[in-house]
């Protein structure tokens, strides 16, 4: 096995696990061992920045508990949780689905729509692609208006909306790539691909979640991760939690 | 009294709400009343995206518990920890040093720098000068590279980097404003322009807190506070904490 | 008596010093007087950069003229005439009320709209934002196209064409805050405010002459005023007037 | 004769005035009439905002006096002062000696400095350059620290200087190409050319009077003028000089 | 005969230079003689970058070739087909189109519209705006969707198409100036104005090929070329074609 | 197998090829097989635009015949050429080794800085990087000053050269993380990375040629390919070689 990575689940709802695992499951190969770990404690989901800055702590905590068997991190939100804070505390990769997929995007077309869903993300995601340098080639954030834990209610009524979002991003705001803007949307993208074709639109619909195990695993393989200028280590002192 | 406005200190650390309260003390006016509130767990100090991770949830809770009483908030750091999620839960304005400060500086001049306390923060400083649209004035951060916590060790110390860091954004990287970077540097504003001005400089310097608070207060004679569509409250949720 | 704030109207139209004078009267307090003086050549009002050029030597004068009465000026228009000319001639304080409100604006929200009198104006206030630095927060600026000495007409059908253009702002160009684009607006912003959360709206709006008077204030409170780097004295020379 | 150019001086300096004619007369061509007038009021040189404030009016005067007998305007300054204004006031052609000459450079090279008189000219010109779009190539401002009325003083010692700094503008600020910073430069490019050769760097070095006339006269063979969409007519009304 | 212009056709079809011959007839002066040169190998048309990549090779041999009897080159393809690369191999100034007259565009109001082909052509012209650093000022490109080859079929139709699109920039993308997005477009500048005008719209049209005529004219009488720095010469090596 | 990547050497040189093979047979699995085409006919090296466009007509060519064969394409030289043609002509994946490792990059750390070959690349290279949007990230573009050819004459220099230069960037440019701008330095990334440790940086250190096969293996994994909209095919028509 050349490969262990651990996907962080940053929020408690238990379903949401078994979802991860079936999905990750589709992922493993004979190189690549993916685990699931749900943070203790947090929010339901995260949809705003106060849900996000519950899971955080726990987030840094389970990457630290797991630190000594993981050949690398995801954070399975697209809101990235605790990456920044993660990657302070371990040299271990530490890689968020919202940045990885977004990156990705980026090197496959002119520009590129995010399809999540909440339209109040937008803020949030826009600053983490300003983060990671590619501001520009977000085309817009549109969104299903389906609450995190509604996504598994009605599957298809969830692709339709995705798909008619994408629609209108490929129409209205010049997007060549559609990007899954949840993990909860994790699975759908060939999907969505499809049903955009039948609509005569062809472009690369990426699922956050696969991209951001693949940029980890690559990472791996390559033997490099964040930079230590970047993240170095917390000062000492205490910290009462 | 028209307004009470409570500085929310988050770090644990109780010599820093003694001089925190030292401070307010002077801007207090018959209209207007300062208060302090240390946060009850949480680090001793924020220097890097892990402390702040871990002081956030104890900003958002204070706050919560105060917002009856308070007519605004001031979160009594540079690096604004729990303004996004605070303004999530409240609409009392919540106002951060570091973005106020900044804000101000841009109006004053044509670039600013920001001296602060460890270069390892720059790229946080960055992203909120991003966040409030003021990437462009932000000319430079520079480091005293002193410890938050050793920060009242020896004063004339402190104040001699600031002046030298000072010194060397005007020289080398354009700027016209200096910002104090921490706000544990309060209340060092005019001696630090005082020396500035022997060196043959004169250049505004901003107290952080002092610009929190005054743009706070300026908010509720106003009236106004953050947008309810940038920040609408979380939705319902199990969060276990 | 700690402060006497000089609103200073860049227009000859005497109605409009009366309006102006009213509204200053409610924001005056114990602490804080404040003293409104009309050019006394000019343009009647300023809606172009030919207006503008025209107003901007009388403005200076004026200051120049009320510099040692004065703890602060305000300059009485959105496109901020004069502000820069005025800066280099006198340490006190000088406030635009554009800037001051833009910046304001930015502080409050992920992006704000401008809602003026005529669009023509565009290009001018996009010139200041990104002059203070905060181009990227400006969502757009709208137009009621009713000339600025028609303001006073009908103020029903004033409130009515803001709230119009607020709302295409907020549905369109994802404006979270709404700056009132023309001090002859001034007044207005609580009404606009209401009309707004009646359809659905809930966005602080901003009174550009109140927000600049308010600036102008902090700054003298804070003791600093624009820096001497960016605006220092003019070089003595033969001017002719 | 195809077409008469007017170059406005828009300082009261006779002398400058003189300077100006001999360097225009070795631009004519039996096609091309140049002309040159001298605003009545206004400052002996513009070296801040405060000198550009007090020339504009009188450059918009002089502008709609010779309209009728004028095939296009050039403001002979690097500030631009003027431009903006007189644009709304006639439909032929106005050109600035700074955007005419920073556009070229753009089209010429990776990246350009701007040599000019003073130091404190920088925001003015970086405004400029954002106004019309090329801040990303305007690779720095540097200046000999010579005003403008001693430019004449000293040739050899105002060319000297311009070396300098255009060495350390190529070598510190990857500058490929030089523009001359001041009108009051006329004539200086290919000496300046010549002499950075010696020094072993060839790079183009722009005249920005030179570039105007020219940019100018293209537009009137083109038959095109600004855009009265940006520079509508201003609206009848009173104003007083 | 103070210059020798060679306009250089990169695409393979005769028709296309007889049209660009009677065009450039109109161009020429006593002063200014202009040749016409089309490539012997490449594409029939360029539509995209694999057409472009086919025409770049014998652009910079064609040039190469005629060095000696040119003044200056002008490369008659709104997509700049090898201007950077024969620009490292000549002295002479190499003009595009498409540069030319966006940076002319810039100058002249305040954002502008490239009105071309096909769509598909945007990412590149966003590129060569941004290469020359006036990405701001580029409201849109909007399309006839007319392939090249097909544009001489129906005059009536190609400016109809031109003139809708015109509309739908000005009104929906703040266009204030038009500039014709394909130099199969030249000499129509003037009954696209018109026709606007009658639909009540004043803006400057801008024909490709005559700003880049006329702007590589202008360096050959500034007598100022591409800069060294930025274009030098390639090294020797082996290159088998 | 699961996949078959070609490394395309855009190069004549078979040295370079020799050196290819022997880097890639390194990064052979069970899962993916690598194979390297050199094309047939072009330049030496590229180490410029002229060069670069010599080799584009035949990197595309190459990437035509090997479709069928092919699970992606990677285009080995930093300066991508080829790649945006070449995704015009087919559907398989094409990645280029600069894009791809900058993107990487932009993931891992604050800023980077591109240690290449010659400082005359650096407008290219810039160009890359804002076509995938991440040019904010981009720290600077540093040289050995090496000619391509002469990599391999001396590898203890070369290496040297790139320290040297990457200790510059990480003390004066801010630099977080290092990406070696040329694929002639592969399989140099962890002796530079162990040389910069012993200075005291700990960065991670980005191998192109790796980065872009890897980022390939994952398209192919993931079955998406660069979309069709930004890539169309091309219009059938002439095109004489």
């Amino acid at each position: 096995m050349l490969a262990t990575i651990w996907v962080i689940n940053p929020i408690i709802t238990k379903e949401f696990e078994e979802g991860t695992c079936r999905e990750v499951d589709r992922y493993k190969t004979p190189e690549l061992d993916i685990k699931v770990k749900t943070i203790e404690k947090g929010p339901a989901s995260i949809e705003c920045r106060y849900d996000e800055s519950w899971a955080v702590p726990w987030v840094t905590t389970t990457i630290k508990n797991l630190e000594k068997d993981a050949s690398a991190f995801v954070i399975n939100c697209f809101g990235d949780p605790g990456v920044e804070s993660a990657r302070e505390i371990t040299r271990v990769p530490v890689v968020g689905a919202g940045s990885s997929s977004m990156l990705l995007a980026s090197l496959l077309g002119h520009r590129f729509t995010v399809v999540t869903v909440l339209k109040r993300l937008e803020p949030l995601f826009q600053e983490i692609a300003w983060r990671y340098g590619i501001i520009t080639k977000l085309a817009s954030v549109r969104a299903a208006e389906i609450p995190v834990l509604d996504l598994d209610k009605d599957k298809n009524r969830l692709i339709q909306r995705i798909v008619e979002e994408s629609v209108l991003a490929i129409k209205n705001d010049s997007a060549h790539v559609i990007v899954l803007g949840c993990t909860g949307m994790a699975g759908l993208a060939s999907e969505v691909s499809n049903q955009l074709q039948e609509f005569g639109y062809e472009v690369p619909v990426i699922d956050p979640l696969y991209a951001a195990i693949q940029i980890a695993f690559m990472l791996v393989k390559m033997e490099i991760s964040h930079s230590p200028m970047t993240y170095p280590f917390p000062p000492e002192k205490l910290r009462i939690f």
